[in-house]
């Protein structure tokens, strides 16, 4: 190719040659840690503490071992485990066998994995052993069905040191491969190529399908890799950080910190089970710098009882939140604590987060209430997404920075994603106008930070008037008795629609009775919001989760349907 | 294009569409760095003081002027001038313009200069108003060649107000305009995109050419983009860095770091000229957190008389250095100040550095000597270079990892150059065997880090046995009389060749007899290093150095050459 590089003509005439071009994939970054810190600890997990070399031989040993049962480009590989070692090494080995990783959500149920499963084609199945019955319930659901082409997949079983050992054992009685025996079937010399293309597909992840059916969210080599450098960046998190697993890589690839730790040949410290006492304790023993959580989980380290937790924090500890806008006191109680909070905000069609509300050093000096204001807003755009902006959803026109103009906000650039799997129609409206549209509804400020103000369907329309339930939750979460809440409509006689809080009551708080703290609670929402805004019903009791901790609005919607419409409504 | 992104059959196919694809380039970082910080210091110089917001509004005049005069996709922009605004902004207006910007050594000859700008075919010319009468002198020489079919270009004069302002009077005389002029002829919203490909190239650089006509390096926009975000990753260098510009812009494009400060939103602190007592200074009154330095810069900060310092530091300065390897007392002694030196590698056809020292925590235990002979090389290779190796020269097969066997540094990967601009042969030879020849020989350590012993023509060859000059000229560095050296093949009638030390004094060091001294420094040099490596003959004298503070090896080897053979020669 290098005898074709002229150069004869003009300055653009220089064709791409193999000694200067190459796929941009993170499956590079990995080959690196291994070269430049053999030796360091890659990932931690219970007892077991591999190190880049392992690392890479492991991945290397994977993608071999997938390689030789014929599994590689075009296949799908399904993850079903937690945060254990496996699933870090699935994200590098999977695709260094030219597959595509698929990391299942350990908390769907066995009729929707089934349906993942079919939908994906996997050929092959790594599963945790405590997820084994699972997997097993989702293949029987298939093998019921009459017309499916779907080929029974290779089971993979991992076994986990923490876990009981007969749960194991049962798996590998009946014909699952262990991982580790799996592993020795490979070469751990196994010469990876990056791929031809790096558009070609890396990961897929199903979207939790409140309303419709999953629909697989693909995404590439060149987003991954670009994602993996842009995450850093934005959160200052630098080479050799030590990071703590306490968001499920089976989100969105853990917002792609997984590929991101190999290029900064820092730390994973794995968590199963993601608790107070849990995170505390990696914190004071592992020498964690960093890590993700959605807001609930900021909730559980605030509220966490004295005896577990670590305070004051041995080092400033990085996070990374992101999902629904976390209320402005529990940024204020985070920071307090020491925690340097950065809030984000994406979706799995964006490789995760893809907006920051990037920090400004004079907002120090102000009030804290307005501090936790600013913070809370969504922000700007990633380094590696071109576009981001909040446009009127009938004319696509971007709206005015007011902060007050309702838009849907939407974005374009390296970090969207390749499209839906096998669904043009949801790929066609995803994808219309030359934007990807995030279903989010949300303001601009005068500043250019956005601030996600509701989805879409969340809005309540009372009287004709827009209310979004984010901001009623947000004033409600002031409230000292409320531990978590969720507004949706519910049928109103007068008004149509009017908000309907579904509360979460804190522990810690004497009980009233229910009668007393709704009233207390709405005389709160009078004072601090529109009266048209404040609930008009409040209903208590724990609130229903998708597996990635995001409150089912749809199932709070249907309930509040059920409930029938809200007679004699005043304002 | 969306409604073609289909994803009926399988899971790599769903082409790209306007939301999910666009080309890398380093311009989107200017356009965020608007948003996001529109209000932070970009650029200082003097009583300079530009916002983001200015920047970005000075970079799209600039772009839509250049547009307006018809440069636009395949025109080259040369400009002059040391390190001050309207270079920095020319990194980004000349490509938001389309075109290529080649910044041109303002140390080079106005025979030199008049070759780059006729084989660039520069439509435009920006000139310092202090280097005009250079770019003048260029000119005429072309004018004067008979078959030249290169147009006269727009020249361009940047005025600046440290300078003497009869110089700009002088060049506004003789028909440029001014720089300010132009940029008001600019639309200050101008609409720019980016290239339609990221292929596309945005810089060109010349290299200094010691042995033949300067070679054009072309690099392309997606290449920027990476090494605008490797970098900082690599060096440790956050959001919103205050960096010094010690090394010029000129010099391969400031290593990238004029579009990395983009994606930072760091604070650019520009110097016209470096000297101790500038640097101190900006360090002190500027928060200058990092810069970059040619070894020699290095050099001149030590030994720096006291009046000139500012010390203790007033935080960690950051230092990244390349070029030739800093002799480990240099290092020892920039750390005992308080810098932290990165040392990196690389050359103008790998975007700047591209393998780095990277420094393990576990080194800091170690004893001061070794530290610095570990710090010494240099290294692995960057996050954004995929291949990194040393090969020996006729078969290309890797040399072992053993730290003695010598071969050629050889790169693969997204940070190589696109080309030499019109030099066919150059190129097929640069990029023969898949890989980038760097020309440099080195040496592979068991423990992957690479370090550079020679150029391949700075090798002495001396009965039979390869001497590396690097080698002998760091063990003189330690001799307390050394200020500089530079160890050459002088014509030897026993040896064939033998060392040939130039030495420049240290002004501190009281005066002896330059053959005193020489004896001395040939006994220093016995002790510590194999007979046949100690200089036959050692000169004093000034160093000739190439305008990028490169040793000019080939005259000191002109002048070994002159001073006849070394006679009755012994071991």
């Amino acid at each position: 190719m290098a005898t074709k590089a002229g150069g004869d003509r003009d300055i653009d005439d220089l064709p791409r040659n193999a000694a200067n071009y190459t796929a941009l994939t993170p499956l590079w970054f990995l080959e690196r840690a291994a070269c430049v810190h053999p030796q360091r600890a890659s990932v931690i997990h219970g007892s077991i503490r591999y190190t880049w070399s392992q690392t890479y031989e492991r991945c290397r040993r994977l993608a071999s071992a997938l390689n030789r049962r014929s599994i590689g480009t075009g296949s799908t590989v399904a993850v079903i485990a937690p945060n254990i070692p496996a699933i870090y090494e699935a994200h590098f080995g999977v695709p260094m066998a030219g597959a595509v990783v698929n990391t299942v959500n350990v908390r769907l149920n066995a009729a929707t994995i089934s349906f993942l499963l079919e939908h994906s084609s996997a050929a092959l199945i790594m599963v945790d052993q405590d997820y084994f019955s699972l997997a097993e319930d989702a293949l029987e659901i298939i093998a019921d069905k009459k017309k499916s082409n779907f080929q029974h997949p290779i089971l993979i079983v991992i076994g986990d040191e923490t876990c009981d050992r007969r749960t194991l054992q049962n798996a590998l009685k009946k014909g699952a491969i262990e991982y580790e025996t799996f592993l020795q079937t490979g070469d751990p010399e196994f010469a990876w190529s990056p791929p031809k293309d790096e558009w070609q597909s890396i990961a897929l992840g199903y979207t939790s399908g409140t309303t419709s059916s999953p629909k697989g969210v693909v995404l590439h080599h060149r987003g991954a890799y670009l994602m993996a450098l842009s995450g850093p960046l934005i959160w200052g998190m630098n080479e050799g950080a030590i990071y703590l697993w306490t968001l499920p890589m089976f989100h969105c690839n853990g917002w792609c910190f997984t590929w991101a730790l190999a290029a900064l040949c820092g730390t994973s410290v794995c968590l199963r089970q993601v608790t107070a006492k849990a995170v505390f304790s990696a914190i004071a023993n592992q020498g964690v710098t960093h890590f993700c959580a959605a807001p609930i989980v900021l909730n559980t380290l605030l509220n966490a009882p004295p005896g577990e937790t670590i305070l004051p924090l041995p080092r400033t500890v990085n996070v990374m939140t992101a999902g629904a806008a976390p209320p402005p006191p529990v940024l204020s109680a985070m920071s307090s604590l020491g925690f340097r909070v950065t809030h984000t905000y994406g979706l799995s069609e964006t490789y995760g987060p893809s907006t920051v509300c990037a920090w400004k050093p004079e907002w120090d000096l102000l009030a804290p209430e307005t501090r936790a204001r600013l913070h809370a807003r969504q922000g700007v755009r990633y380094i590696g997404l071109e576009g981001l902006d909040v446009v009127d959803m009938k004319t696509m026109a971007p709206v005015p920075a007011d902060g007050t103009t309702l838009g849907e906000i939407v974005m374009r650039g390296n970090m969207v994603m390749k499209g839906y799997l096998k669904n043009p129609a949801a790929n066609k409206e995803a994808f219309a106008h030359g934007w990807y549209h995030s279903g989010d509804l949300g303001v601009k400020h005068p500043d250019g930070y956005i601030e996600v103000k509701d989805r879409a369907k969340d809005i309540i329309i009372s009287g004709g008037e827009n209310i979004s339930s984010l901001e009623v939750e947000s004033v409600m979460y002031q409230h000292p008795a409320v531990m978590e809440v969720s507004v949706v409509a519910r049928p109103d006689e007068r008004w149509g629609e009017s908000p309907c809080a579904f509360v979460e009551v804190k522990k810690s708080v004497a009980q009233k009775s229910e009668q007393a703290l709704a009233e207390d609670i709405m005389r709160f929402c009078r004072e601090k919001m529109p009266a048209y805004w404040v609930p008009k019903s409040v209903v208590f009791g724990p609130l229903p989760k998708t597996a990635t901790g995001k409150i089912q609005k749809h199932l709070l919607r249907a309930k509040a349907k059920e409930m029938g419409p809200v007679k004699n409504s005043r304002l």
